[in-house]
């Protein structure tokens, strides 16, 4: 089983979360997580294809997902929506951004829409609110994952909570997944 | 397998589409639907908590969905979302609006940010748009399955080709949740 | 001139903030609030009518505005949408949720979808995101006012900075409506 | 009075929007359109700032504004947003794309969100829908104008009605910055 994790990065919090996705992923036997950035505008479309869920993480800029990350997604049409590559695959979404709110939902619903339109199946995360600052999901979302950088390095930002519930949301994707391909018939 | 299908409708036109949606549930082997207005306020929380996929509906009113289907919801909190009674049920939308567009969007937008706190995972349309109005996804959505009615009587409209779609989405939940109840570990 | 607060409330906080907005409004000469909550279901349509702004206020509950609210918006088509009784009008909005993300956005959104049907202008917020808990827009929300309330009476919740930003957003309001009052030819 | 165009158009049906938007600018005494496509990356920002509105536009691809938008979109952060350079300009925006819906309100959703997080007015439709094509607002849209095109040349599509429409937006955005402009204190 093979989660990929397509994600673009303006300064690296991005970058830390899809690392933190992807250890997520890990924890689920049988499970691999394979990293493309998209800063390239190369896409690997047969690896995508081999997938068995993608998920999606940008930041959030301007109260949407990056302009490189819509680059790949308009690129998907002729390699993967044509071909319907990616239905009944799982899709999931993680994204950053310097406000607490910082209108991310809109970017997560953009990532949502984005897979519906490929026939795909999407996971959220299975969370209550955090009720403190250290607990996972702390900034209050369920469409995907969300976290929130100060304007600092990545080493000192997200914190911790935001990498937990990034985790979490890798993890809870391999587990669907591999029910799914277990499901199959 | 038990799918619920819980809708509002004002005029009965989202009350036809839910009967298509019906239809299609019954095409899969071993799949049964359940058909629950929320005109009355009052839902049966314990049947909805024995389904397997819930599957939403209502009219788009003021780009919304309707307000009886929104006190649904808020009741919701203390029924199931505190006690986590649908995590992991399947979950999917469709509505019905007078226009063409009518901001159908949000309606399912708003279905599909329920279903997401709620730890539910959502499936929407695998179909291109249609390329005349006697197709399937005539409309062009993908989160779920969009109408649209002329001022006139359910018996009229929407068109077949909606209720097809509609339909369509009750067998593609069904499908889906099959193959999660079979890949349980 | 007169500026239209139409809210609901479930248990004060919201209330709380729409009174902060009518503080604000009141900043600005000439300018008074008049504040209304839908808690009855019965509004005051020529008291509408005869506004030159409506400021739409909700608690978020499940990612969405109040039933409550969306009873009201329901209850203004053939009050106010048919006669197009707040063509030109100036709406804003805000709203309160337990979380800081919360899925606010989506019920502002809904505000916003709301209001352009109407013919409305719409106006947001003109603020920087705060840098601490202490500053103005500290969620980070533009369409509208976001506030955030722990769990906890009204009196003690949502803080200072949160009604600092709601009262922002009704001057702000009240300065563009005269603006227009007095731009009209 | 000067009217920005802002938009980017992938086979020129978008750019034949912007240019009927640009014919109903025309339509208000003293009002002068200025057409701005984002193609190239560089934007004029001078220009912009010097502009008393700017009206978006974009093909919705994807169910989202293009990526090339969207770039013109987080070069505006520094050159427009950090110095607060379109505070309280009117803002619109305009859309197209090959389905009747085709997710077309995401795009104009996240036009507004960036307008405001620039502290803009939002200027909307004041169009009930159409009772058939050929009235204008035929797709029944409010937060602005939307188009579909079929697969064929932008000679021939999108039809009038939508046209018009587009031109629609641009005498009300017109009329509305003349508005405000007259009442500047």
């Amino acid at each position: 089983m093979q989660i990929a994790i397509v994600y673009d990065s303006g300064y690296g919090h991005t970058a830390k979360l899809a690392r933190h996705v992807a250890e997520g992923v890990a924890r689920v036997a049988g499970a691999e997580a394979l990293l493309l950035a998209v800063a390239d505008g190369e896409a690997d479309w047969a690896r995508l294809a081999a997938s068995d869920a993608i998920i999606f993480g940008s930041p959030t800029y301007n109260g949407l997902i990056s302009a490189r990350l819509k680059a790949f997604m308009e690129a998907s049409t002729r390699a993967a929506w044509l071909p319907q590559a990616w239905r009944n695959k799982v899709a999931a979404g993680f994204t950053n951004s310097g406000a607490m709110h910082g209108d991310k939902l809109n970017a997560l619903v953009s990532m949502a829409l984005f897979a519906a339109q490929h026939g795909m199946i999407w996971v959220g995360l299975d969370l209550f609110p955090g009720k403190s600052s250290t607990e996972m999901n702390r900034i209050g979302g369920w469409l995907g994952a969300m976290a929130q950088s100060d304007d600092a390095s990545p080493e000192v930002t997200p914190i911790e909570s935001d990498l937990k519930t990034a985790a979490h949301l890798g993890q809870r994707v391999a587990e669907v997944t591999a029910q799914l391909l277990r499901g199959k018939a």
